[in-house]
């Protein structure tokens, strides 16, 4: 396989274990994974850039990775080759914390270890992720992907949709609940399909009236046009829960508006300070404003066996590896229905 | 009784009901009580100076209303003259929304009407609280208050109380949780006696060292002095929920980190913007920030036979009405343990 420069500088300075990138040999309880195809999620891009100072070059990004089974550690029990199998965002954690007996690995206390970028003895330094043939890791992190799933539209639920599916999980959506999704992106338009599959009445929330179609088509019941305040006004106080899948720094005054008494608006999307967050509004509501990230391995099981049962995929515009850069420039101008996926067999 | 002379002004102008500072008539499903004792609460400043721009003058303030009832309406069947009785924040509200059907009072769609400076056709335009003699209000919002609690210091349950003791039981604080309360004040004092009574281990977190032994005489556990990086750092993540009393604006991070994954930190002190809150706590270990406001009545009453069944009452530093203006200087130097409560047999 080739390598970048700088993984090569570090290799002759035997800084980095020469399977690193492409994969380590499987241990006795590791699958080893041929990739098929890879998601591309925004994050890839923040590490890429090391928008935020923790970057470890060299990087091979991917979180939302699908293939197919090519060796089995003599210890591994559930997975054999030729099995479809899929990687999230997480490839260890202690496992002993009481986040990791919970089945929340994505909280162990002790720090999940990333799927890339994330330092690990097992790789050269730091884990090397999906942008690539092959990917090894402990059997407890890998997942099955039922057979009757379309593949490509599969690698982003490892990411956009584990991370929206868990908290709708999380805060029990079901029957007879009014749910707004807020924001129409990767991770939106998930919360869209599973929101509206749980049962609930699901409506996008979305700035761009050019939205309002689509999000109708992938099972909202009904869009809401955040920047029109007399559509917003007539819905105050009607929504028990809220996905908040915008990526940014926001004001939030007019979501925690809509919400019930004790009603809780989830943020999915902006891991940075929000500037401005009225105490009034959550006091005179009991109202709660919360956090989720991805979800845990047995719930993301979970979530692949509902979307297997609902018939649920991502809905995704496939790239071949050399377009990444291209794609990464689309994504800032958020130019794509509705994720990037790589197909892993363009990657010579 | 005296009148000040905008009220004179206004009932010159026949704008106001000339009962209304001291009390209406009662009608058939009201009950007057004779005021004995009235807490004064931060918020009865916020309305003397019309800090918030709602304040309607003449303004009686007093919302923490004790007393013996003095009159009963001709359907009243819950209350007989002489029964020891009480008053909290609310004098009505619609009856009929789902928060009214569901006992949160406090959250009524319509608005509650509150004990007073809010707009009410019973009273000359807004209701007149309990810096008075007496009080008239419709049985539905009179507490009954257990003899065996000691008088003085029940006053201030009415709010303090409440606003503490609700929050509390909404998030079910009880055996085998950790909980702190931050800020020692009126409500923080409460929030100690309460989570304790409740059976949690109860840490007071106080930038005041020299709260630590009051703290501990009031029920808690052990006391964290907020300022002190490497105490707090020896308790990250342990904490089932947070009490937040802190009655202004004030950076959050550190106590979100005392939170365990899925904790709580609840504000029942600041009803101001909070300019910044990082949304990445939330959700790197799915926590949440809420709010709470006093509670419902049914609630409100059950908090009082909690008090005479664990024989928790207020700490009270009792004044006579004309020494309030001192009070409020040293309330807002927060030179109080822990209540200022008025002896109304000194109005004349």
């Amino acid at each position: 396989m080739s390598s970048t420069p700088a993984y090569a500088a570090l290799k002759a300075k035997g800084k980095v274990n020469p399977f690193s990138i492409d994969r380590r040999e499987p241990g006795p309880n590791d699958v080893q994974i041929d990739i098929e195809y890879c998601g591309v999620c925004h994050t890839d891009l923040h590490f890429v850039n090391n928008d935020w100072g923790m970057s470890e070059y060299p990087i091979v990004p991917g979180h939302e990775i699908v293939g197919r089974v090519s060796a089995t550690g003599e210890k591994v029990e559930k997975y054999k080759q030729g099995d479809l199998a899929a990687i999230g965002c997480m490839v260890d954690s202690c496992g002993t914390c009481q986040s990791c007996q919970d089945g929340n690995e994505q909280y162990c206390l002790r720090g999940m270890t990333a799927t890339y970028n994330s330092p690990s003895e097992d790789a050269g330094g730091v884990t090397f992720g999906g942008y690539s043939k092959c990917i090894v890791a402990h059997e407890d992190f890998i997942l099955h992907v039922p057979e009757s799933l379309e593949i490509t539209g599969t690698a982003p639920l490892l990411c956009a949709g584990i991370t929206t599916y868990s908290p709708l999980r999380n805060w029990q959506i079901g029957k007879g609940m009014k749910v707004g999704i807020i924001g129409l992106g990767g991770l939106g338009h998930m919360g869209v399909k599973f929101s509206h599959a749980m049962g609930a009445q699901t409506v996008m929330i979305t700035n761009s009236e050019s939205k309002a179609e689509d999000a109708k088509l992938l099972g909202a019941d009904d869009v809401l046009i955040a920047s029109d305040t007399g559509a917003m006004s007539k819905q105050l106080g009607e929504f028990d829960f809220l996905l908040n899948t915008i990526p940014v720094n926001h004001n939030i005054d007019s979501y925690l508006d809509l919400l019930k008494i004790d009603g809780t608006m989830c943020v999915v999307g902006a891991v940075e300070p929000l500037n401005h967050v009225n105490a009034a509004q959550l006091i005179f509501g009991r109202k709660s404003l919360a956090g989720s990230l991805i979800g845990g391995i047995q719930e993301t099981q979970e979530m692949l066996n509902f979307c297997a049962d609902h018939s649920i995929v991502s809905e995704v515009e496939v790239i071949r590896m050399e377009e990444i850069n291209d794609a990464y420039e689309r994504l800032v101008k958020s130019d794509v229905k509705y994720r990037f996926v790589i197909d892993m067999n363009s990657l010579s």
